[in-house]
């Protein structure tokens, strides 16, 4: 009774965040412009009461007689024992604070889209001030060990810390930075026809047709547009995700596309019954980023799944395609190469720009770094790592939204996903042997039942550590992404030769 | 201090019901088939949080203090006055109630849509049966002193009593049986023009191009599909219309776009400092639909409005409007057709659709009519009074969505919203004297200013009998009505021999 008491609170406050998210959905997809500032409102009454909810005394009671509850389940107990420590976690803001860092936010974000079109940081930095300011507060009142980062990874990824983190891309620096040399002092691969003249509307149907061959179920969820594609869930049947098209560059639909269908199986994979519960949720960020990563590299870049779909793409844009062979589009979808902006980056570059913001967000945390002085060390740093020469802050320190939303230790989690991910493909390739030869023949049913089985429904109910080990029989391990960089870089760009430590 | 309290308490509210009013919206676009379930459950959790919000005791402990506040001026006494009356009202309400009507609401909306698509009455009757058992238990609750419909009417029209509709529609059946029949004896005028083939994407751009004309900010607002054409709004600054597009059939974008906009320019018209506030809402459902019909009926089917748009249409389908004169397609625009289906009724025999649903709601709560019974009274009264053989339950008891949703006393607001809008109209060319020059200029500013301030921007702090004593010098009358549709259709249908009485 007492449980069955604590699952329909559960479901309200469910009720009540998925709400928001749709508030948020609209907001990105659909709202007209000024309708702004009502919605901010909307969504700081939603998240207020949420956080309320979440806090209140009658949920302290419940959880406490549930603690001391012996008739309970394995299962049940694990979901009473996350939402001790959420509630605990939730316990920690005052109301007045969530208010206030939700105000900051809206205006921060406001600040954040003007200096990004006017390329002008200093309207930014005042309002980044602000947030650090919060944002370490938080830290104390969250409460760390060893370090104030730690108390925000902890948010997108419980148990990660910056000390992990700090092993872990020592590791990814010694071992990608010569690769990705090698590879640049190698002939490029060629990719001009991707970015021909391509229908948005043959684009959009594309994209859809790959949605449905990949097991995204279009009754339990849709597609739209946005400037920025993302994935977001209402229940587990309703799940969205957004992409956008670029006429002038094939490959914007088409990774927007994979990646976020990654995100959208693993919402639609959580089981109905838990619906509002832990067991419900998504194990970490990372866990759900090494979902979108695996479809989206492991599957999407690979020779097999263009084998089956890129006859269908020809058909769609002959002009554009007829002459390119199946070996030649394979190599233009994995060019490694260099550059200013993270969310186009390729799968091996793509860890300098988290690292690089991941030095930064430590060092803000720290007080070693000052607001002021970031657009300079941005460019130092996209010098250092990447050789690249930053000529603007719109495309340099003020490409991401993620500092203007407060979501420090977000970034981390991107890096953690690719990892993740080419861990479990090494496992499921042991375990499903012919899974590239069901690829090629357009049939990924099987793996998405293994992720269904092995990591979707069991939602929260394993540790990320739990999970790696459970499935890959050890703990993270950098060691499996730079095997798969070297066996399929090594091919693509003919780098036989070339010593790679792994 | 106390009034700014209240202030920031009703929007909290209103930020709530505003959400709701997202999901609502979303659910009728956008929302994939199987997102249904969680969604009645995500919507009934915010009317709970809400109605809980609108009935605590620290919100009856701020309108108690500020019912004796000496300092506030008269638009924040009415407020005030208005809050009491809705709180004490919404206290009439138990939390059971509430919930167990949601409920029953849900699944009774699902059995109507089975029914109607089977044509299968008896899918449907139970869960009516249902709902007029917790309607007539409402009535009740709520109280009355005439007649039990009288409660329900309140809800929808403040202050409307089933005596005043009943001399309301006697004076109705008395003039416009006669004058329908008149024109039944004439020739008909042609419309077969209308359903000839039209291109989907341009009527779509046809309906964009008269919501810009008509005033509709699409910066604040914006246009969607959906299978029922509705309007929706969750702030002055965010209000949604949709219509509907038939391919065979021009006249169901042109009508629902026209309607729409009238309902959307009326709530884009609310001050945004009275978000959340009596002053930010509508002063009834018959006005609201006084302004879709002002714009449909008065202004929309005029001659004046096509002699500047029709061009622009002609252009847009020469091929099946070439050919068909201003005068053609204006007769066109207004046949008078006794027809099975309300929502796509004339402007003169759609009053007797609602009358024939007022008679049966009646009935119902009085319990002098059976549910089992209503095929065939639905039949009976369709042939009485407007000669037309229901051959489908599915086209006729099954049509309306509105009883599904438990919304009796609803129907009545759209004959009187036809009512107010031919008195305001009345009185707005007198006070506009070169209105009908300026539309035919496609100019409607004046209009749409002169509706802003002596309606729009009032909200509900004038009764819908103030309304009309100050702008028209009169109460509730539907001589305007008779006036107008007499001078109308008799030229349309050269009835200048038949005597009208008016």
């Amino acid at each position: 009774m007492e449980y069955l008491n604590y699952k329909n609170y559960l479901r309200k406050i469910a009720d009540i965040n998925f709400a928001g998210a749709v508030l948020s959905w609209d907001q990105e997809t659909y709202m007209p412009p000024n309708g702004a500032d009502f919605r901010s409102q909307q969504l700081a009454t939603l998240a207020g009461i949420s956080h309320q909810l979440h806090t209140s005394n009658d949920f302290g009671e419940m959880l406490r007689l549930l603690k001391n509850e012996v008739s309970l389940n394995d299962i049940e107990t694990k979901n009473v024992m996350h939402s001790i420590h959420d509630f605990q976690k939730q316990k920690k803001y005052t109301t007045a604070f969530v208010e206030l860092m939700s105000n900051t936010i809206n205006l921060s974000f406001q600040a954040w889209q003007k200096a990004k079109e006017n390329n002008d940081f200093e309207i930014f930095a005042p309002h980044l001030e602000k947030i650090i300011d919060l944002k370490r507060q938080e830290c104390n009142m969250l409460g760390y060990k060893d370090h104030p980062y730690d108390a925000l990874l902890d948010l997108f990824e419980p148990g990660c810390k910056t000390a992990d983190l700090d092993r872990l891309f020592d590791d990814i620096k010694n071992q990608l930075v010569t690769f990705v040399a090698e590879i640049a002092k190698t002939k490029q691969n060629d990719e001009h026809f991707m970015f021909k003249f391509y229908d948005k509307k043959k684009q959009w149907n594309f994209s859809l047709y790959l949605l449905s061959n990949l097991g995204f179920d279009l009754k339990s969820g849709r597609q739209d547009q946005s400037s920025h594609p993302f994935s977001t869930n209402f229940s587990p049947k309703d799940v969205r995700i957004t992409t956008r098209t670029n006429e002038y560059d094939l490959s914007e639909i088409i990774w927007s596309t994979i990646h976020e269908v990654g995100h959208a199986l693993y919402e639609q994979g959580m089981l109905v019954e838990n619906y509002g519960l832990p067991a419900g949720e998504c194990a970490s960020l990372g866990i759900h980023e090494s979902q979108s990563r695996l479809w989206e590299n492991n599957i999407g870049r690979s020779l097999e799944f263009w084998r089956i779909h890129y006859p269908v793409l020809q058909q769609e844009f002959p002009e554009n395609l007829a002459q390119v062979s199946l070996e030649e589009f394979h190599k233009a979808m994995n060019i490694v190469k260099p550059s200013a902006i993270r969310t186009s980056a390729d799968e091996l570059t793509y860890h300098f720009h988290v690292i690089i913001r991941y030095e930064i967000e430590k060092g803000l945390m720290e007080g070693s770094i000052k607001v002021n002085d970031l657009p300079t060390i941005w460019k130092q740093k996209y010098k250092s790592y990447l050789g690249i020469d930053i000529t603007s802050d719109a495309k340099g320190v003020l490409q991401d939204v993620h500092w203007s939303h407060g979501s420090f230790g977000y970034f981390p989690t991107y890096s953690l996903g690719s990892i993740y991910a080419a861990q479990f493909y090494a496992a499921v390739k042991k375990q499903l042997p012919d899974l590239m030869t069901q690829i090629a023949h357009g049939d990924s049913s099987k793996l998405l039942l293994w992720l269904r089985e092995h990591i979707h429904q069991h939602g929260r109910l394993y540790s990320v550590e739990e999970l790696l080990v459970n499935i890959t029989g050890e703990k993270l391990s950098f060691k499996y992404f730079m095997e798969y960089a070297k066996e399929k870089y090594t091919q693509l760009y003919n780098l036989s030769d070339v010593p790679v430590k792994v």
